[in-house]
């Protein structure tokens, strides 16, 4: 019996809704895999930080250092700003745990209608995001506030040890897949950050000569994905062109609602963290309509990181085996399903 | 009789193939409106950077400065970097001469159809970049280059006059339009020069009563674009997001081939310069097949800054009229018409 222990930090809104179908799907998985997992859970959230004044407490990080791994439902609530709750919460855990990598997997899933024409059943790639530099950064301010000549200047810092590490990973995962990259870049109109950018790419192009790769400016590879999306399989970029192409790969794929994301510490120096991708969602929240596959792919992501690919993939056949095989779907999805039955029709399949 | 000196810049590639029917065209409605175009050309180009070492004369800003417009073909070229090219030609341009809009409307045209479903017949809004700041500057640079810990600095500097005067743009656009106006921001995620951003739409937003404003995350707003475009009319972002944004829209659209650029000196203290968004298509470069809508398009948009509004509306029906009564059109739209053949028949209809 291999043991895990995992933190769980429900958040805001359907956060808490959407855990609990994910961890009854890891103990059903567990039970056939001799697997078990023991839950921490945490309330950190909105909700304690209008309680308390705090999204978690000072020694929020020493208490889940030591876990095997992190699964969050979703940060963020009306009434608390957003750079209050992620910047309190969600980025401290990506950034102090150095979780570089983000991986965000999509795919046109059975009986998920897509919005682009050319985005059929069966089409997936993954975005590798830089998850802990780039253009997120706590360098740069304000300068003469309020009056007329104020600016604000905001620093983006990318590291030869930050890229290259990013770039090898993602470079990596290609060779294990179609041998295809797509770097994301904007060197044309971005002068220092990403001409470096490109010549990292350069470089770990030659430490992968297996892999073949090629850039594209940001603003054609947006208009490329919605036009050919079957000609990516894996795409890498910095900070904020990852976050961005991630959320318009999952919107193409029709799977905005279902998509996961795993923020790693591939190392293991210290625990990495899985969160579906959708947030507090405060208009559906508390109705029980939430839909869990966004949770529970995550899920499935964080079962084959601790080792158990096989467990993993039982997971996700039996996401595409009720989507495929049943109507049975919650209501983003066209259905009537609540987050509960649908996610007992899973875990019969299971 | 009224008289306008336009600069042609052909550029490379097919902007040199693309401009003739663009003065063309302009030739014809300026004859049905008493108004005479005189054009200056100039060979700036990456073939006379190769030539001559520089992509333009050092005195060039000043040949075209007193110019009552710009009209460029495209600009790169293989062999010469990216950022010699743009750097040495497009964007002192842009900067010099104050072009701080950059206006780019998309549409669904008749009988070109659009990758996404959502995107009907009709389809039109338009993004308004701002064109001379941001994320876009000079500033940064890199630190102990080809050492293990090397690391390149990318500094977005965003002013008060800057943004302020995009954002008043924007919003008088959106109160002669549908009234209501979306700001693209990243406040969550980009921790100083967004959030500055976001309250300066709101100080905007005040100035403008009439107009109906609201912000969205980039990741998000992207996604939207794709599953909901019809929801938007006028969309503000700065620099990159802008650029990201409208080659997005125009790929919706199924416009990216077609899709023009205005950037304007609205008080116009410097000429303002008028582009297709296309480049300069190498691989088709040469072979006399280049579609010329979209500098067509970004003609009109030049005629209608000029002061002529009627002319201006009477080329973009022309464009409707081949498009959606003829099958005459380019192979890129899917038709067999040269640029020469495609140009003659929506002649025929001025
Ligand atoms: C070529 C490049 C510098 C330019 C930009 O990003 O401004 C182009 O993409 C555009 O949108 O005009
Ligand atoms: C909420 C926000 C800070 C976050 C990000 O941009 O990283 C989110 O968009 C994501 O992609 O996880």
């Amino acid at each position: 019996m291999t043991e895990h222990r995992i933190a769980l930090i429900p958040g805001d809104g359907i956060g808490a809704e959407v855990l609990p179908p994910a961890t009854a799907v890891l103990d059903r998985v567990g039970r056939r895999h001799g697997i078990r997992f023991r839950y921490d859970e945490f309330d950190w959230s909105c909700e304690r930080y209008l309680r308390e004044g705090a999204m978690m407490p000072a020694d929020g990080l020493d208490r889940i250092r030591h876990h095997d791994a992190i699964l969050l439902g979703a940060v963020g609530w009306p009434g608390v700003p957003d750079h209050v709750s992620l910047w309190g919460l969600l980025i401290p855990i990506r950034r102090q745990f150095d979780q570089y990598v983000n991986l965000r997997p999509i795919a046109v899933l059975p009986g998920v209608p897509s919005p682009v024409r050319a985005a059929e059943p069966g089409l997936e790639f993954v975005v590798v995001r830089e998850n802990v530099e780039g253009e997120y950064s706590e360098v740069g301010g304000r300068f003469r506030r309020g009056f007329p000549d104020e600016l604000a200047v905001q620093e983006a810092v990318f590291t030869r040890p930050g890229v290259t590490r990013i770039l090898d990973y993602a470079f990596s995962l290609a060779a294990t897949r179609r041998g295809v990259l797509t770097s994301a870049t904007k060197s044309n109109g971005i002068v220092h950050t990403m001409p470096f950018w490109d010549e990292l790419v350069e470089e770990a192009g030659e430490r992968h000569p297996e892999v073949s790769w090629h850039q594209e400016h940001i603003d054609a590879l947006v208009a490329k994905i919605v036009l050919d999306p079957a000609r990516f399989d894996v795409i890498v970029g910095s900070n904020l062109f990852g976050d961005i192409l991630s959320d318009l790969a999952a919107a193409v794929a029709g799977s905005i609602g279902v998509a996961p994301a795993a923020n790693l510490n591939p190392e293991r120096e210290f625990p990495s963290m899985f969160e579906p991708v959708h947030g507090s969602a405060p208009d559906i929240a508390g109705r029980g309509v939430a839909n869990p596959l966004g949770a529970i792919w995550s899920a499935a992501m964080m079962v084959d990181h601790l080792g158990h690919p096989e467990a993993s993939a039982e997971v996700r056949s039996a996401m595409a085996d009720v989507l495929g095989n049943t109507a049975v779907r919650t209501p983003d999805l066209g259905g009537t399903a609540t987050t509960e039955s649908f996610t007992r029709e899973l875990l019969d399949r299971l």
